[in-house]
């Protein structure tokens, strides 16, 4: 399917992938649930919607690099996912396209630090804040289980970067698939 | 009220603004209605809704520049009002930010034709495409009759330009203030 598209995350007590643990990283938390499904269950504990939809910083060299080497949602062995929900601060919003882009890359090497870790770990980006939601951006990760110290340590770099500053609610959703 | 904040534009027999004229320029059109509301009113002949949001192209200097000369909507001067919806190509959306940018504003001039019109023109930019909408943006423009002409000759500069080639739906719907 083409973007945009919109994906719903429902938390509950069904769904394929078994939540391991929800973790608040800054700002407001989200309740517990044990099961995660990239539907709309109307049921829900929590639901969060997002859009996938096109590159806002990259340039034409990083997409035709990350192409190359970036991996697709769904692998057989990506039996560990995380979704990070993320808002960033008014302050962010604010600046312009050329100071965001500044931080974003420039100084806090988001693509070049996250090219690192592919493809073990495969990434799909939900925009959020256009739709009114609580959150900006949904980024869903999938790995082997074998990568998971990688997708940690990923975790670690970004959140020390200055782009990090600007991240004034977090969580983090660590999950494993059931089938 | 800070952005993002959605609004929705509703077409239809009531509303402060009396249509003159609904013009297709590109793709398929809308259908006819007498008054114009920029509120959701469920018994519409037809709604868009679009989300005022952050800037996406502007440099930090064309924002202060803008910032120096703009004017803001509902001035009581501006009796004349503009809504034009446009959607893209998949091609411009497929395309990495700085050839977007590239084209918008290197080779298009986007803000800085636009500028030239500045303050006579007020503008209010509303972003579509995430929200599953049929547009991908919906522009508000308010300017008092004798800027009338003005106007007209920024759409054709606008439309005269590289950026153009990528609108591949265009409606133009012309309004007068009725109170």
């Amino acid at each position: 399917m083409p973007p945009p598209f919109t994906v719903t995350f429902s938390a509950g007590t069904s769904g394929p992938w078994h939540i391991e643990r929800i973790s608040t990283v800054a700002g407001k938390g989200l309740p517990a649930a044990t099961h995660l499904a990239m539907t709309d269950m109307p049921d829900a504990t929590w639901r969060l919607r997002g859009v996938v939809s096109h590159p806002r910083y990259s340039t034409a060299a990083e997409l035709k690099e990350l192409a190359g080497v970036q991996a697709g949602l769904g692998r057989s062995e990506a039996m560990c996912a995380a979704l990070i929900p993320i808002r960033k601060s008014q302050t962010w919003w604010s600046m312009a396209q050329d100071e965001r882009r500044a931080i974003f890359e420039d100084r806090s090497r988001h693509i070049a630090l996250s090219m690192k870790y592919l493809p073990a770990v495969a990434r799909r980006l939900h925009h959020a804040r256009d739709l009114g939601e609580p959150f900006d951006f949904l980024t869903w990760f999938e790995f082997a289980p074998e990568h998971e110290a990688a997708f940690d340590a990923l975790l670690v770099e970004l959140r020390a970067s200055e782009e990090w500053k600007y991240v004034e609610r977090e969580v983090e959703i660590r999950l494993t698939r059931t089938g």
